[in-house]
């Protein structure tokens, strides 16, 4: 079976800019076209969009927007890992032999409707993700001993390291006290806390390995795919101290590319919210149980941004069906030695960590030079 | 590479019932949970939701609902045709060996987001499909001299056949007189031509060849695949009398199976409005150009159900994301020899038509004993 790779990618600035979800989606794709060596329509065997919008038939209208007339084209949706989940179909396509070349082009607007889980509220709980991301703070600080400092140094690194991130929706350092005296939401929660809303393009170009060459001299493999689903609501979690679906998606994307979490040289973590990051990190086994934190603050002391480098979601914005193609980019970029300022040394193995609604549903991707 | 089978399904009926999309997708997984073999939630690797219904991360939802905790989860749209877009993803999914079982349950409310085609309408294009439908059948019935009469015929066909699916939104015979004396929507078209929007849901279970038997001693085997998306837009349709986008994705389906349109035995065609089934049949190779309407009255007068045996889209009713699976059920019922009333004799080869939005995108499938 052909390995697959990373050939191509574009992106849009993340910002509270009001466009059409076509418009951001055919940006991106212009943006990829624009960098992708010899890359012509009639290539593309397949166009998936990934999206929370509401607009139907998106898969067929970019690809008329882009001039391709592609055998497979269809929208995926799973909330804020949709563009994972498009990345592993594309890679699934791929590997079935029904399609040799894959275009997947994520987006979302600012007021996308995938920030609301409706369907929590119709259940009695709460419908807006600050509530399990509060009930997570809680959990975790009271287990590990931590304090709000400690957490609030997750929105510190990453607002820092946005900086260097010109497609981020934040270009400004903040302080621990900027975030502790930032408006409260719960009473663990802080709005610097949080990933914003917005509106953001990312698309990206995954080809077999018997036709990478066409586009690129230097393909980035896919050598890692961990996915799981434990529920949908964030009360069926069995802990609120880690997270069951990462845990599980990160073992079996270890194990595919036969990797461990000491090989990896350069990561992007799905921080929704500050206490995200540590807990993925306690959960793929970066860390122990409650060391996570630890882990931030090395990074953040010695200047390597080795986890999160784009700003992650708290400093990039986070346009749902965008966000996880936007950190594979990031990862592709990061192990071409592209990464201008937020290059880490030597990156050969990175990783991806995607996820939806309380961590109830994880991808985890393994890339490699 | 491991071959594909279809191991399980299950069905609600459709109706105009006002219905949450979640217990649809619910009811119609329970009646494939009910009447499948030695299946455990732990066999099920991936869940895959094909709808238009603007409700998030539903496949999420369904595998809390129906306690599957899978790898695989996330929702497929391509408007009319989503259903059987997930059906390919799915097989793309087990011959890539990221699952070998997954589920794919289709529901749709009668009063789906995917009937109406904003993206026209922003366009300046007409934004419901009758518009489409009716350009269709006046430049097909003029370009092969065909009347009002020959194409209501269809209808007449397709009414007939759905008495006996017990499924069908419609158990009721109409007559030519009875066509052309109903409700006319445009010069070319009347109410009983088109299908109906309905609530209902199709849930079908896909499983690698090394694991089928576990399930079912008679597998049916999808020997063939064809997709290709033109455009998203009518006008940009090359013909208004055949359809390319099928015309390409049979002759890669009948490529792929070895098959030829003389093999096929019982087959299921997209007949949205009633000129559908002919230009399909013609765009297949079931007939020459404009002879589509001949092996229509042929099929009629020799009460041979082959073509759409459950009714077709207008007899059973047209929940949108449930459509290709259901679709795609009747004929494995058929190959089973298990379709009752609506049994075609010695039934071995079988084919699935299901496009979307004038037929710019089209699947082809074909299945084999």
């Amino acid at each position: 079976m052909p390995k697959v790779a990373i050939v191509g990618h574009g992106q849009t600035k993340f910002s509270k800019e009001d466009l059409k979800i076509e418009s951001i989606l055919l940006h991106a794709t212009k943006n990829l076209f624009d960098s992708t060596s010899n890359l012509s329509q009639k290539d593309i065997d397949a166009v998936l969009v990934s999206t929370n919008n509401n607009s139907k038939y998106l898969s067929a209208v970019l690809s008329e927007m882009a001039g391709i007339q592609p055998k497979i084209s269809h929208s995926i949706e799973s909330l804020c890992n949709s563009g994972t989940n498009a990345i592993v179909a594309a890679y699934s396509y791929i590997v079935s032999g029904l399609a040799e070349v894959v275009l997947i082009s994520g987006a979302e607007r600012y007021d996308s409707p995938g920030q609301i889980l409706e369907w929590d509220n119709l259940r009695g709980e709460f419908k807006h993700p600050i509530f399990w991301a509060s009930i997570f703070s809680k959990s975790y600080k009271r287990k590990y001993s931590l304090s709000d400092e400690d957490l609030a140094l997750v929105s510190v690194k990453n607002h820092k390291q946005s900086i260097h991130n010109p497609n981020a929706i934040s270009q400004k350092a903040v302080s621990i006290k900027d975030v502790l005296n930032s408006k409260k939401l719960t009473d663990d929660l802080r709005l610097l806390d949080c990933s914003r809303p917005c509106t953001g393009g990312s698309s990206i170009l995954l080809a077999s390995e018997n036709i990478c060459s066409t586009f690129t001299d230097t393909p980035i493999w896919i050598t890692g795919i961990g996915q799981k689903t434990t529920s949908a609501s964030f009360t069926k979690n069995p802990s609120f101290d880690n997270m069951e679906s990462t845990i599980q998606a990160a073992k079996s994307a270890f194990q595919m590319s036969k990797q461990k979490p000491s090989n990896v040289d350069v990561m992007e973590i799905h921080d929704a919210f500050s206490v995200c990051e540590p807990m993925a990190l306690d959960s793929m086994g970066f860390s122990k149980q409650g060391g996570g934190i630890e882990l931030v603050k090395e990074v953040y002391l010695t200047e390597n941004s080795k986890i999160n480098p784009r700003g992650g979601l708290i400093g990039s914005g986070h346009p749902l069906g965008a966000t996880g193609i936007a950190q594979t980019i990031e990862i592709t970029q990061q192990l071409h030695s592209q990464a201008g300022k937020r290059q880490v040394d030597h990156a050969k193995v990175g990783l991806v960590h995607n996820m939806s609604a309380a961590a109830t549903s994880s991808t985890v991707l393994v890339l490699e030079k």
